[in-house]
């Protein structure tokens, strides 16, 4: 039996209010979309077997190279921060699983925190190495790169540190190690371009010779910071270059703000699934740079057209189509919790637009160069309100249909703010 | 014996009235390299060996949706092009390629054009073909696309284009196809980003069958324009992933305008070298998109650092190194000969520069994470003003050491207007 | 009594055919925004009496500097524009308003022109004038420039065809002058970036003199394009300091595709609005530049949060709230009539979703910092599917609920291309 | 006499090393610039009477929301901070000024630090002041904004906190507030756009008054970060709306790095100084966003480019000419007097180069539309090497010619790292 973070009454309660309201948008929906040839409830059963994985240490409050601003209550370390990942889950119902970010989660015992974790119904997804900042005690510095690094040492301690990685996550019942390095340049010249890559993928293999036959390495992408002038991995090209070399088992990570401007990303999943490199999502959103910001925030269109490629791709899925789904989010300015279940649900929502897209008359359309016809085919999907099928599908596994309302009910901030001790405020590093 | 367009006693005239200080100036770097332990006579020597071709295109005005505004002696046809990259090589020394572009330089003799060419000491560099517009006549529009297009008879009749331009290429002494297409979508949903890409590899496999083994296919991606959702050969990424599938004979082609913003093309070039993919360059320079602006007008410091990388290929060549160097510019409000004149020094000071690179003090820099010495060992050949040396190579080749001044005394450009049909009023498409 | 263009029993007949299940959808939205405390009908109502112009230009194809594709039966003049104008108006009922070019437009008989225009149920809009482009026959090319050029004959001739352009406006019962002017520079150097400014603003004064009381002048800005190094009024910055420098009659235009990459667009609304100079719009949507494609195609929530800004703007119009409302796109592979039609919609329904946010739900948020539930009572208002308050918008002003079908249905098109002469192929300017 | 914390000796005997190439180096190109009619001793006194100010947090190690990597001898407090600006004035000869951030640069006794500064040479610039952090034991948090805040009590402390600054500039000598705020909002609705410049201006308004009458108070207007929606202060329009409402002595400030892509950065600068706000600089490179580069090392042609329009802005002052100039950056991987010094010499640089500019065949060639002279023109004076200029400049100020080499034979960072306490490491805030 679970530990129910949140009272099931007071869910239960807050659903009585809202459930006169849920059915008739409910039966609403259905009646348009039978009208469209689909039937509702086969919808809302694919939402409820959907799923996308919360970082732990999104459940903290984030901040900038210029402040932090504390929250009260926030979570200071991964047990507070799994208590934070039940209450999301147990409220929206599609974030069963976490991904830990190493060593920010490291404790003494991880079998405990397997069964810690599964006493809220949750389970460990893909595990983040860090090898972009130094932790106290660490013989080698990272400051001038850490798998590319022209110092041996270093390069070899951030292979150590990956391995490590893999070794908890065994332990923890992940299948995945997610590699993201901060490793690049400030100024032309600092370093040689190629071999820079050359020491990556020679340290990397290192990292993907300790892979177990059952796991795959996941490399994240990213254009640009902490390195300003350039990044070893640095777009979708370069990480694909260095999945292909490594082997089967490494794949190609998309985080949503790791792009140039203007950057088609659902054109870049396309590639990535034609390419059978696929891995997965870093979902957020951003406006400008890696902002972080919360799911389909700034552009849900975007959130949409990316889905319709993973609908495509797992309607054709060519090498196969199985990509990790997460969310890494900066939460500067929201209670995490509130905002990872408000992206969830963009997410969510983005996931059943998707599957409401009548794929026939859309390849029709496109295969008869009818522009108009193709677009608004995607368009209607898009336009419909997936509400309450979202709502729904959380009623019915025990969520909340009203999950920001019955959350603050539940003032559970308010008490962690009594109980958790205090963060100290971010002094900035500017 | 050469057909001089220019008169070279006009040349040497010009060139006696600033041979002076042309050796003050030379002999002066010649201390200052010194100094650095470089032989200036070894580098003029490079820059004399060291060639980019012209577009043959890129010899009338350009224009925009908007308008196109005529120069009164503008060339109308491969002929007239021909005379005026005689010009340009002439009195620069740099440019006796030209890159002809098809149909727009179809004639009904092509060893006569040959031979026309090489009476003006000049030859014919990689063909492009040209499937993004209709010509009067032709069975299949390329409305909806041409080598990706979902109609069976438009892409063969695009794949039987290519074929051709290799025919003619083979004729005129040309061993490179470059193939750019404008396929891509206005609207989301308006085709498969997956197919298309199927389609396109499809088709191009086609193209590449008929490659002699002595030539290579160069893909040429970009980012939007004429499509403005999504191009089926967007990024060097797709680039990559399609060079990759056809063949060796099949490398990539970089255009210094077609990339999204902020994004660092000379890591690009390092990377296509590595994967032993760098086929070749378009030069341009560019503030927004495809500006098709003059070479290293806007920013010649990015033009150098990618110079640069080129130096770090040829003295690693890795699986090989031999890109083809072309200038791929549209000369909205300038005469033509002079923005590919001045282009042209612009281009081959940076490769002049990328030899005064100190590379055993930077790669020193470099393993040593000295990050300010090796950026300065960069910037210390960028700010050498090599003028001098250019103008040297130049004058001891018989080009002009003040091309501007010599060009426009021998007014070439208004003889024309009096001798070539006026071109019709771009009336622009907006 | 208005000539009609589509049959209005074809549109009847369809009508009836949707009827119910509009009603089905109209009544299930209804109940859901009474739940809200909004009266469906009084939004019904408001978006009845919503209008957007359609540019007279863009019912014709539009193309790139690489090629334009022409459609089968697309208009060549004013009038037969204007027919399918009144297509558009016929089935959508969102734009009685025609915003004609000059002197693509001109005819001899300006009253005439506007009789007919009458005689379709439409009016004529903000007048746009031309000096990016050469007419024939015109004394002064605008190669170098128009009102800011540094020949005096070429502004004066610039400013003389504003006041052109006005008077015929006078004629056709417009009220506003849009100005937007291609001048600007390709090269660094090219021209002084301050005495440009003064010029122009020296010309454009000349042409606010020969305003009307009545009248507005409204200056559109533009990034780039046709210049590629700078344009004289670049940016809304730019914009503001020479409407501020003309005088009240003289605002700002802002054209949604004209801003550099991932600038906050709806902020510069918001700007330009507490400045009293939020003169109007050119509506359509981009991913690269000004990539002119279908309103809301690309970002629709980028265009719900302007229509957000603009219903701040009205509930608190400090000095005035009047913007123009006018699409501005160009139609290289759809259907102009379809495209506008979608367009149009896909305004409409943002004003519509603009209506709906709980202001005092929305400002109470904002006082209380609680950012996520601003966030979230504006998010409700962009997910509610207002599709059945558009069509009932339509069907009670005798326009079609399913548009596409019943445009398609009336083979508008297919007529027209057996009527009209065929318009010659672009041959791309490139 | 001035406290010297290098060595005049060790100077003296470096560069005494390198007179003789200088001596070399520095008549070639005076003859070089005699033939353009320039007298090169006259540019040499102009870059003598040029300054450009160092921040005083400058001195320290920068980092990213990801790390900071601490450097051995870093200062960590004001006076360490003078005594390292000391060490690149002495070295540079042109940073003299030395611009303090508060409430970091607080101390008890504001004439006693004046003594110190003036007893290395230096005087205090502009003053920041720093309402994006929180302090210990500060009332208000500016979590949720500072002089935009909701909160009045919030405004009305972030008023008195630059009023503060004012107060501690007049006992330093400044004249100078420059006001830079990170308010704004990272999700739509999260504030309403238009009331929170209101509240911006009212609370500036304050601020303004309290502005004795010899000083400037400057705006510094971001795109983003650490807001990532929207900035209250986003772009040059809104920072010249903002100015012109509080008044004369109120200017723009403009920083390199907070623009969108693209932007046409030097055209800011000209539109500004022609709305008679221009009111100075930070000067830093990037090439993504903020970056915070050393300046001119990415883009060194843009910065020439700004030095030219404050160039024709100085020979035509408008309504007058006084910018004030300061070095904002961050150094994450360099030794930042290493940085600094490299940083002036290249804005030094740009300044030489715009001082060579034939301004006189400038401006014919643009009244001539004579587009390749113009552009010529400029480029020109870019490639000239200024180096003999600059390091001649430094020697006869009693700086190094060769600044690397005798600041690193100095050994101070080695010495500094002896005596200073160490810094704790950026443990990141992600």
């Amino acid at each position: 039996m679970q530990n129910t973070v949140i009272s099931p009454e007071l869910i239960a309660e807050s659903n009585a209010r809202h459930a006169a309201a849920l059915e008739d948008d409910y039966a609403s929906l259905g009646r348009k979309l039978e009208r469209q040839g689909v039937a509702i409830d086969a919808v809302t059963d694919k939402a409820k077997g959907w799923a996308v994985a919360v970082p732990s240490w999104g459940a903290g409050r984030g901040g900038t190279r210029f402040a932090k601003f504390p929250l009260a209550g926030e979570p200071t370390n991964i047990h507070e921060k799994l208590e934070d990942c039940a209450v999301i889950n147990q409220l929206g119902r599609t974030t069963p699983g976490v991904s830990p970010h190493l060593p920010w989660d490291c404790v003494d015992d991880y079998s405990a925190l397997r069964e810690e974790a599964e006493g809220y119904g949750l389970h460990f997804d893909a595990v983040n190495s860090n090898t972009f900042q130094d932790q106290p005690g660490q013989a080698q510095t990272y400051a001038a790169g850490s798998l590319s690094s022209t110092v041996e040492a270093t390069r070899k301690q951030a292979v150590e540190h990956n391995i490590d990685c893999i070794e908890i996550g065994k332990q923890i019942g992940s299948q995945r190690l997610t590699v993201w390095v901060g490793d690049g340049t400030n100024l032309p010249g600092q370093q040689d371009l190629g071999r820079s890559l050359d020491r990556y993928l020679d340290a990397a293999a290192d990292v993907y010779a300790a892979l177990p036959e059952d796991w795959l390495m996941m490399l994240e992408h990213k254009m640009f910071e902490p390195a300003f002038y350039s990044s070893v991995i640095s777009d979708w090209g370069s990480s694909l270059m260095a999945a292909q070399e490594l082997g089967d088992k490494c794949k190609c990570l998309v985080d949503l703000g790791h792009h140039a401007p203007n950057v088609n990303i659902e054109q870049i999943v396309a590639r990535l699934h034609r390419a059978g490199k696929l891995g997965g999502f870093h979902f957020n959103d951003s406006k400008y740079g890696d902002d972080d910001l919360d799911s389909g925030s700034i552009n849900p269109h975007q959130l949409f057209l990316v889905f319709n490629e993973l609908a495509e791709a797992e309607a054709d899925p060519r090498g196969g189509f199985d990509p990790a789904y997460m969310i890494d989010q900066s939460h500067n300015v929201t209670d995490p919790i509130e905002s990872m279940l408000s992206s969830a649900e963009a997410i969510a929502g983005c996931y059943v637009r998707s599957q409401l897209v009548d794929r026939e008359a859309l390849r029709a359309a496109q295969e008869a160069n009818d522009v108009m016809l193709a677009f608004r085919t995607l368009r209607q999907a898009y336009e419909t309100d997936v509400g309450p099928i979202l709502a729904k599908a959380r009623a019915e596994q025990g969520g909340a249909i009203d999950w920001l309302g019955t959350y603050r009910a539940s003032q559970y901030r308010e008490r962690k703010a009594q109980e958790r001790k205090a963060v100290g405020q971010g002094a900035g590093i500017v």
